[in-house]
């Protein structure tokens, strides 16, 4: 029994029946944040009840051409007899509050929870997308009951303010669900992580501590956000143009200290970019955000001053498309420039995918003679908001699961987390490596894998919001390969029989011999089509054998594009 | 007049006319390598000759889509009339030597020189491509003359053995051209960088060294490729399983030492990937690779051993599609398989651009159980073939030259070179950035920017060796991001009015009303094209017409398909 166990616990990826047990069970599914970053939600499943953690969107990469973004599959919420008792939100970034204007309308109603900025952001995106939906902050002190899920919070540090991570009692076990965080022991709003309200969770026993593992391949402790006040404090000073920041735009902290460090040193500040606009707006509602207010400028009053006096804050950290930086870096603004003798801080490390892009645009601000401080040159403006190997380790000390559960890592890093866990006493088998959709069951006895729920990538455009099904995902995928070639075959209706040469129109692909080709599907599909005379009865055929011929023919020749037979009846 | 020059200097992006000097002048043209890493060629020219430098692909990135390499443009070689008086490869990497195919017959012919193994690779390339031309190694001691140019060389350090450095003299002044180096004093082949060649060149008064910047942001010196042996063999020993070692196909040294490794240690080792198989080739064939013949087994031989007995040195470091280690990972392979217990090492850096490649790559060798040793958690397994700032500064202070030129890196990375020199008392006005097309002037007064060559992107695909238009590249760009629509619409010929309704194909585009934009489109088209009934003159005003209008229709619906009209006359 304790063999088979075992074999089961290294084996995450296979699917098992549940073990009938008289012990009282709690499930956990995951549908996007495990076994990659973003995209975070947890189904966590007591009987008939569900409680949602995070509704976070994906970010599209290069393999996802056209897609900007992702957001979770929710068929199996959608499907389910059982009732969603609430959806609690553990702290305000995009990919863990993002989809919430997509996947609301699609839920029924239930209690939404998550700390003030948390809110206050989602607010902004339902108001942005048209969703009605009354919901409010919660007193991080109290403890929220849903269904029989008991929920309390801890504040932690993380790269945006008001971040959290959840205690949730259900009868079965409790579960210490370790979002997003590190341990910063000097952040910028002075709010430290809860550790002794962590220490009480730990303190009643924790079945399973889900913990953050993006940081795990990264050895000793995150540095804190404090270092790069004191980067800025030295940049702004040596600075004798104008100086840019840019950093991602729920960063609250990050424009704060930038903005402390300029009004100290007399310079104006202003923001640029439509996210940061909001960000500054949320913040100085919830008093997140203070400064003089006539230091702030707006971006077409900085001729007014010297290039000495001014500190711009824009969004495009990660050289986004149509961002304000990038705008301003490839001179597509009308009032500011990056000139000779002005600062460019990225104040933000690449995500990976984002890389080639980010480095053309340093190579474009470097040209117009800025001085330009970036990840490749210096670490002094940059620090990650998520634990590494030291962090993960006290987080671990603090609660004392029992079960251990990497989350919002890739599958290396959960590997990862799992070393740093053997070096604190944990076995193979304590640790869960699980995967998107796969059901884990804990019992007061361990943990199994139960139902695997099918889960799509769900597609989305932004600017329109709606859905990009996979198929076209697929076709562009194919097109920008190898391009498009469209036959277009007209066929008479009475003899069943090519009339003239197919007209092909290639797009994205070159041919040399493109004329002799048609010629030859000429023959070539009027040798297929044989030499019956009669009335067409099954229009698809004729397509599908002008397809087919066209696609073996320039297989052949190692060409693969993505071949379209048009058939028209004369 | 002083005052004139420094202004040019500090733009060098700016074209200007040459101004009629009595003194001796020496041209440098870039036609890649300066401004970005790869596709290295450089024109040196005196009078009315040419010597040509290298001569390498560059690699695509994620925004040219179905596109595998691009070459330098030679547009501006084939109608000059000056005269070509030979080419120098300074190393056998792909980025300076990988056009020889493609390039060498679009030119006259002229002697080619380099050493023994860029000469072997040569050799290996022109035969797969069917170029018939007679190239032979040069005795690296020996100055070769070429028209009015003089040749030596210089033995450097780099991540493929057999590198060199150039010193090319002229009437007009002398040249250092520094491609790809570093300083290892203890490189896996023994042979050291030949520093009193270097020193004598210098000795000769060194007008300009052009120096290899791509490590500039770097500080420090760049570790030497003996501590690879060090960790190679640590894990080795501690493997229990089959090791798996990806490199550079071309780093004979990287895999020397993982074969020294292996035998020392009694494993048997194989070679898998058609890249690596030529290396071993011709590594065997010049003697720079020795091993005992029978250690080496064949991949289908492994089955034969114990796991623990066998290392397998496979192509695929960079998550390349169709390479031996993405095959092995997906499980493509009949006879190699991944397995628990194993241990795969990427002994390589990624190339900026494959990063999430290779993270997913890294994810599926985790997730069969393998322990992967990776640039997230480890850098004891790559050292760069670049020269960090030390290094830099150390080749400055051997050839001490009058002026510097950045070179095989971006801007920023010029700029980063630009930054070290300033620090070693040179001015801004004696380092060149250059650009790809831009002359450089030299004369024993100084440098100024001469004509502006235009170049264009040459892509290629790798599979025909046939180039790919840059239209090509834009459409699928296009189509990519937004996908296609192409428009049948049938015109009486008699009358020039659309018959029916247009037919609307759409691929990697999704549309919900498309029958109703259908309907619509024709409206507007018919519209358009006014109520005059007579026989149609201009097939192609028509065929704009419903183009256009089409793309207006989606564009007011924020949509930006390629669209592409088809008129049938019927």
């Amino acid at each position: 029994m304790e063999e088979q166990k075992t074999e089961l616990i290294n084996q995450p990826i296979k699917s098992v029946k549940p073990v009938v047990t008289s012990i009282d069970t709690a499930s956990i599914i995951p549908m996007g944040g495990v076994g990659d970053v973003t995209r975070n939600m947890y189904l966590y499943e007591y009987h008939d009840e569900i409680l949602i953690v995070d509704c976070g969107i994906g970010f599209a990469d290069q393999s996802m051409p056209g897609v900007d973004l992702m957001i979770p599959d929710v068929s199996y919420l959608k499907s389910t007899n059982k009732k969603i008792v609430g959806m609690i939100l553990t702290h305000g970034h995009e990919d863990h509050i993002g989809a919430t204007p997509f996947v609301l309308p699609e839920l029924p109603e239930f209690p939404i929870y998550g700390s003030s900025l948390t809110i206050e952001f989602v607010r902004e995106k339902l108001k942005e997308y048209g969703v009605q939906r009354n919901i409010n902050p919660v007193n991080l002190d109290e403890t929220v009951s849903l269904g029989s899920f008991k929920i309390s919070f801890a504040r932690v540090t993380h790269s945006i303010v008001d971040a959290t991570n959840l205690f949730i009692q259900t009868p079965a076990g409790n579960f210490y669900h370790g979002s997003d965080f590190k341990f910063d022991w000097t952040p910028a709003d002075g709010k430290l992580t809860e550790l002794s309200k962590i220490t009480r969770f730990g303190d009643q026993g924790i079945l399973c501590t889900l913990e953050d593992s993006l940081g795990s391949e990264r050895p000793g402790y995150t540095p804190s956000e404090h270092k790069i006040l004191e980067s800025f404090e030295e940049e702004f000073a040596r600075a004798r143009g104008k100086i840019f920041m840019s950093t991602y735009s729920s960063n609250i902290s990050r424009l704060n200290q930038a903005i402390e460090v300029a009004v100290r040193m007399r310079k104006k500040f202003c923001f640029m970019g439509r996210s940061l606009l909001k960000t500054k707006e949320v913040g100085l509602g919830l008093g997140y955000m203070k400064f003089p207010g006539h230091m702030e400028i707006k971006p077409h009053e900085i001729k007014k001053f010297k290039p000495s006096e001014v500190v711009i804050m824009l969004a495009g950290s990660q050289a986004q498309e149509f961002s304000a930086l990038v705008r301003v870096a490839y001179d597509q603004d009308r009032d500011i420039k990056i000139q000779k003798g002005d600062t460019v801080i990225f104040s933000a490390d690449p995500i990976p995918g984002n890389e080639v892009n980010i480095n053309a645009l340093v190579d474009t601000i470097s040209k117009r003679g800025a001085r330009v401080r970036y990840t490749g040159i210096t670490h002094d403006f940059h620090v990650s908001g998520h634990g590494s190997q030291e962090d993960i380790k006290l987080m671990i000390a603090l609660t004392r699961p029992k079960l251990l559960m990497p989350i919002g890592g890739t599958y290396k890093q959960m590997v990862a987390y799992r070393d740093i866990a053997k070096t604190m006493g944990y076995q193979d088998r304590d640790v869960v490596l699980g995967e998107n959709g796969q059901e884990i069951i804990f019992s007061k006895e361990g943990f199994r894998f139960g139902k695997r729920i099918k889960i799509e990538n769900v597609y989305l455009d932004a600017v329109s919001g709606e859905p990009v099904e996979s198929y076209v995902i697929v076709d562009r995928k194919k097109i920008s390969k190898e391009g498009i070639v469209t036959i277009i075959a007209e066929i008479d209706s009475q003899t069943g029989q090519l009339i003239a040469t197919p007209d092909v129109l290639t797009r994205g692909f070159t041919y040399e011999g493109i004329n002799e080709f048609a010629k030859r599907l000429q023959q070539t599909v009027a040798k297929k089509l044989g030499t019956r005379k009669e009335k067409v009865q099954n229009w698809a055929y004729i397509k599908s054998i002008v397809g087919k011929t066209a696609e073996e023919m320039f297989f052949r020749e190692k060409r693969e594009p993505l071949v379209v037979p048009v058939v028209l009846e004369v």
